[in-house]
């Protein structure tokens, strides 16, 4: 029934708080703080911006995250810096379960990623994990539609580009709401839910809850 | 220039906070935290819902954001607790200085209030603090366009209630973001920011940064 996988790619393939490290040695003391700020900020403005109808890309979006994050903290951050961290973002580390889980997923299904990333920050941490053999030309950003998830457009790139139903489609996320977005969009849902959290009550639930990538494969198989 | 007045209510008039005293008495040590939860999730879902095109009333939102932060906290809430928190929004005290302000303002300008809040519970809060003599048939609510602010429709209300040009509708709001997309849309803004916080990295600045209302009385006389 599931023909392929969509994942989303931050929060889900990629760790965005292994960056940590880089932020902990900039700021001694602060780096977890900083990157959690960093990233709620970063989430709130896809969404606002969406709203706003003031679309940037997330390139831009995230620049701007951080730069909030720092002066929010009191945090005297440098250009350099700044751009220190920007960079990091293209070496993203993955969790630790995804190299294995994608070789094997990718033995019995399509697979693609949906994200919200610009294009040339995602072909970059994709191709530096050396995951690109893994997504041949499926590598989509709602750039493509200029509006961030949970947009039903940005969900309508995948069904365009693989051109299956959105039932026939597997669409993997660590993120709750995207979850919830995908799965109000019609995909069938599985939310890796790594942390233990709630699952979100936005009047849809996802297919089924896993606790890694692993778990995908064999609920799959 | 500005011929009248408009103020979001949930943390611009009115402290979302106040009801902390409520929710220490019911999770002693944890009433600070549930609060702060709460808001944050009641604005996330307020965004998520309105993208994914799912728009539900300011009270279910409300409900289901303090259903999540209560399970995040490990809390275990009862139905009846959670009535009667839901209950604390209708009788939310205002901030310090507001009642002075709004009488204040009141003498000069037509006076209205736009809100995510449902009808019921905007009215229940302003008639609890004897503000309905300032807004008469003046309380707008997102439930006319089925969508959460920032979106432009939301603001629109405001114009077609009043009949004025955007410019001329001076826009009052403590949230950051409510700011941010009432000065996209085009408003006179005001942006009480009591809290110190950097303004938001949006593509637009609010027209004016103040640290209470009455300081809009003195900007605007």
């Amino acid at each position: 029934m599931i023909r392929a996988l969509v994942f989303d790619a931050y929060g889900t393939l990629f760790d965005v708080h292994s960056l940590t490290t880089l932020a902990e040695q900039l700021y001694p003391g602060r780096g977890a703080e900083l990157s959690q700020r960093w990233r709620t900020k970063q989430l709130e403005y896809t969404w606002l911006r969406s709203l706003m109808k003031r679309y940037v890309d997330f390139n831009i979006v995230t620049r701007e995250a951080l730069r909030y994050a720092a002066r929010a903290l009191k945090l005297n951050m440098s250009f350099e810096e700044e751009n220190a961290l920007m960079d990091a973002y293209r070496t993203l580390t993955p969790f630790a379960e995804v190299p294995a889980a994608l070789s094997a997923l990718s033995n019995t299904h399509m697979l693609a990623i949906l994200s919200n990333g610009h294009s040339n920050m995602l072909n970059a941490v994709v191709q530096h994990n050396g995951f690109d053999i893994y997504f041949p030309k499926r590598v989509l950003s709602v750039d493509a539609v200029q509006v961030f998830k949970p947009d039903p457009r940005v969900y309508q790139l995948a069904v365009d580009a693989l051109q299956l139903t959105p039932q026939e489609i597997g669409f993997v996320s660590s993120n709750g709401w995207d979850a919830a977005g995908a799965k109000s969009f019609g995909f069938t849902v599985f939310w890796i839910n790594r942390s233990n959290a709630p699952v979100e009550l936005l009047g849809v639930s996802p297919d089924h809850v896993v606790t890694s990538l692993a778990d995908v494969s064999t609920l799959i198989a």
